[in-house]
């Protein structure tokens, strides 16, 4: 079969990938779950993959198959498998998880001590098969759209775990900032607006991104190019700052936004990556507040994403390419080019 | 009456406080108490008063009597208070909050919006007395050593807090790390003893901190001087690392601990300050952990903390000193050279 | 002044309460606020107060003026009183409590030591003018309806609070079960479909509460009277029960909802009162499930349903009287025939 | 192998259950473990069992082997077994759970949709081997003695289970009542020692009980059969109520403590059974009290109840019976003659 498989770290997005011929996976476990794949999302983690970012991390070991947003169509199963069968249509939750160490059991599956990431830390879907488990794959309701939904099981889950954690300490009349209204924030937005009465303030270097954040029901939109984000906030919330901030980007500038905007006791939630959180303890206790650092979410939270999906409470928008466009993709996202989330149809 | 006050910023802590000569505070206001100071407690922060750190937070205008760690016995009430009555023994919160705010309303004193710091913010307890008010005063039960106890009211109740939130994240066979067996480290290690069953290594650089540590409750010590904490705290936890940091210190070392010694999901709480967190938000993504500050405790946080000192959990080390020495043990504390915590006996 | 009192515990609403003439109240402590009545909610607690259901735990002495949701105009301020001035519109949280003990400073100010409940321990405003204190006064935005308002005292902040508990213990997808949608029962179904994206069955013996109910965001509905619940939750969740029960009828038969509807780990709100619960320990055991009573609510909540009112997440059905009128409403309410919130304009 | 077995629901338990010879267990799917049993706790719940309390909840059909507290020795296991090996010691959690349900997924493993609780729902561990499953068996570490720690695999983690909840809501200086000091109480108030700072009451019938919770270090005991408990606690609490029971017996009197202990916002943990709750819904909503019904404990809880074992934070109260003696052993309990716990060495 056919993959896009990244063979040394560059920071060349161009022909970052190379279109190999491989062997299609086979399920050789009890538990083992191979699909065919009808979408996969490109995300931002992938450029910083192909830029060795993840390396020591991940334990990478190249050529690798990069991808870790699929959907597809159950195409064999190991013999223990009771989930799902072949020809159901799954959204993969992108951790192979092993079910009995003491995370996994504690529901917390992102923290599984044997954990497996494909497309990160072995062969992902990028390709015409990816291999899986069981407890991967979310089955989905009939009518679903496999292309649109695949950014969802990454970009879309780990929006939803981060605003989870926000909704459940905001209070209706409390003021939340999403920053970054790209390929995870403006799924947030939308799981925050679905999940709680707060007022909700977007922030872009964008004025089309933040277009798109009042169409999705933002209460206020600011460019932080033209506007001082810190004023703003201060004169949106009579001075008293807002409860939550939704961190999507993670650059040094939106890191540091803690300590000026957040009222007493609030949250900074460290979604994006990139830049480094740079604060005086002295800051931290004086506003007694947390950065909380957030990776992916768990399986049970991908099948209420794809409930809010299924309600209606979440719309995508997605740009479709073929396998043979992916570093193209790679490339237009490094500038900032994508229109919503790309999705490969390989 | 006498009274220890700043009247310029300084580095120099041998001479920084002199003894004025002031009026002594009456209750003008219906809440208003005034209280005749037994003891009043030294603490890290008085000397970072003295250094300017805290004139911008908290609005400072000089000379200002220092002291915000205070116990004595009511003087005078204004004609509404109706907790406490004259010659009533009382432990001091170091806040005086407004109580109509939607701070204080939610049992968030410290965030109250017409918070009054004495010592930080006005005239404090480095006097014969203190003005304070009816929301600020805890009664205290027959017996308690007002001088003993009078550290609880900041050093106390920050360290109490701190345990507070990460003794509810703490399971049996769980492990904490506490971070500066200092004044406030030593009262948080107690507290973390009697509120949890969480295995508890102690860090510090002293070794008589560390035997003191022991003979606490902690079941292993770490001299960061000499070890290397992010070894050996792999290995008393079998690579899996610690749940909880408690740190006491706050200093760039310390701050780093998060990212090395956390299991995934962990809290590294920041009680301490003086140094900088600096980390790549990847670090915080990766490791699924949080940066929390903490600010001093409430009200009924102080109550609580008074009951375990009454039950015999929480034993304080402490050395007196005379109004006089006030200087002396500003400078003793920024050698390391004070026992336990210094409290001044006006 | 003129002020519905009652004289007598009686079973006859018919003339249970009658028009006295007075004295207009004053303040006479600091924290003392007169409000000038524009709008006074009858509550089915009312109809209870008259029957002499609290008599023992309010520790009532009569006559006794009745009315405990009450919405007007500051007309006089004591000394003290900082957040409002004469001329403000304010709604009325139900409490008048005290700020220093314990449970007001926990932010748990319905389990105030001091409580004073007026209409319900002292004389409320079903009159001219109402005496309460600045802790019990919500300031209102401009152009707030002083009438429509009213019933969100009690009426509002009781379904708030409940449905509060009950959304953060909801995840989209799963659901939740309306019971009764009254007076209550329709400001809480409003408030969590704003809170929460569960999905929501209301339960009523009336077509058209229940019409209401889908016009106000009910995914289902269910008239207990025609069809067996169980049953059709049952066939609702693919057998899988529900996650949350707010039920603000609280009859024998409501009650016995819990092991018949809901999934393991669950909770049964009880919000309504009138029957029993009454259940063997075996069910609560095997159905890992909880009975949560639910007493009025907090000032920050009121304060949280007046934004959800401003930004229109939640509206009131009401239907006015006059202060003469206000026996007929009570035989009324005993009918079941008021529309909506009947409120009282004196 | 021989193995004690129902064959008829009776309420004689002099002569309830038969020895029979039975095939031994074999590890047929690819995640069974078959454990050589050491030691199987007697509990209440056999009793009940043998009474047909549990037919219906438990879909039973006889004749079953009995016992659901279960430690011993893996003899076997599948293919797929990667957490033990033959020849560990190991404690059995109570269910067989599936891993892959939105139960297992999310932590709740006892709300597992595919839950096997051998003992209740198939055979048990009154035998010589007992099958179960991977995600039952909770590996033990060396010299723990296994027929002293088989209890706790039901009695031990339900007791903790519930201790959990409680402890989460108890500050140092509240109070809790424990009531019953029998099998699971007086694991339960260990734990309570171990894990929160509050003030304990024991509550039991028996003198010899309470003379055990007191050594155990409940810091006040009552005999219910001589004392008002109300009255009592009353008293201990300076009239404001304990803030939390623990009813480990669940009799129609014990479930009434709840309005007449509580202080307003408690909880009324139901652990043990038999009795009814009866109480008017006006009572859950002025007391603002919770009923909450505890069904056994997670897997990573058993795991933590261990770590208090190893810790030496609780110990057990055991005695021991042969098989044949199994008829004596549930007479006896019946009639309250048990010291401490009876442990069946097959």
């Amino acid at each position: 079969m056919r993959a896009a498989r990244l063979h040394e770290y560059t920071d060349e997005m161009g022909d970052a990938l190379s279109i190999d011929d491989v062997d299609r996976p086979e399920a050789t476990e009890g538990d083992h779950v191979v699909v065919e794949i009808e979408g996969a999302g490109w995300c931002q983690t992938d450029n910083h993959v192909i830029e060795g970012m993840w390396e020591e991390q991940m334990n990478q070991s190249l050529p690798m198959t990069l991808g870790h947003e699929n959907a597809g169509v159950v195409a064999e199963t190991g013999e223990d498998v009771t989930v799902v069968s072949e020809g159901d249509a799954v959204l993969c939750h992108p951790a192979m998880t092993c079910g009995v160490c003491r995370g996994c059991r504690r529901g917390q599956d992102m923290h599984c001590e044997n954990l497996v990431f494909p497309g990160l830390s072995t062969d992902g879907g990028f390709a015409e098969y990816l291999l899986t488990n069981e407890r991967a794959v979310v089955p989905l309701p009939d009518g679903v759209d496999l292309t649109e939904i695949a950014p969802h099981a990454d970009a879309g889950i780990t929006a939803y775990h981060a605003v989870k954690k926000a909704a459940r300490e905001l209070n209706p009349g409390e003021h939340a900032v999403v920053v970054g209204v790209g390929g995870l924030g403006h799924i947030g937005l939308q799981a925050l607006r679905a999940m709680s009465a707060a007022e909700i303030t977007a922030v872009d270097v964008k004025d089309e991104a933040l277009k798109l954040a009042h169409d999705l029901g933002a209460h206020h939109t600011l460019n932080s190019r033209d506007e001082d984000v810190a004023d703003e906030v201060d004169a949106l919330t009579d001075g008293s700052g807002v409860e939550q901030i939704l961190d999507f980007v993670g650059a040094d500038e939106t890191l540091d936004y803690a300590p000026n905007l957040l009222a007493a006791g609030g949250d900074h939630h460290v979604v994006g990556y990139g830049g480094h959180v740079h604060e005086p303890a002295q800051a931290l206790v004086n506003g007694d507040f947390d950065y909380r650092g957030t990776l992916v979410g768990t399986y049970p939270e991908l099948q209420e994403l794809v409930a809010l999906v299924a309600a209606g409470d979440v719309e995508l928008r997605t740009s479709r390419y073929e396998l043979d466009e992916i570093n193209d993709v790679a490339e237009e996202l490094e500038r900032g080019e994508i229109e919503g989330r790309a999705v490969i149809t390989p």
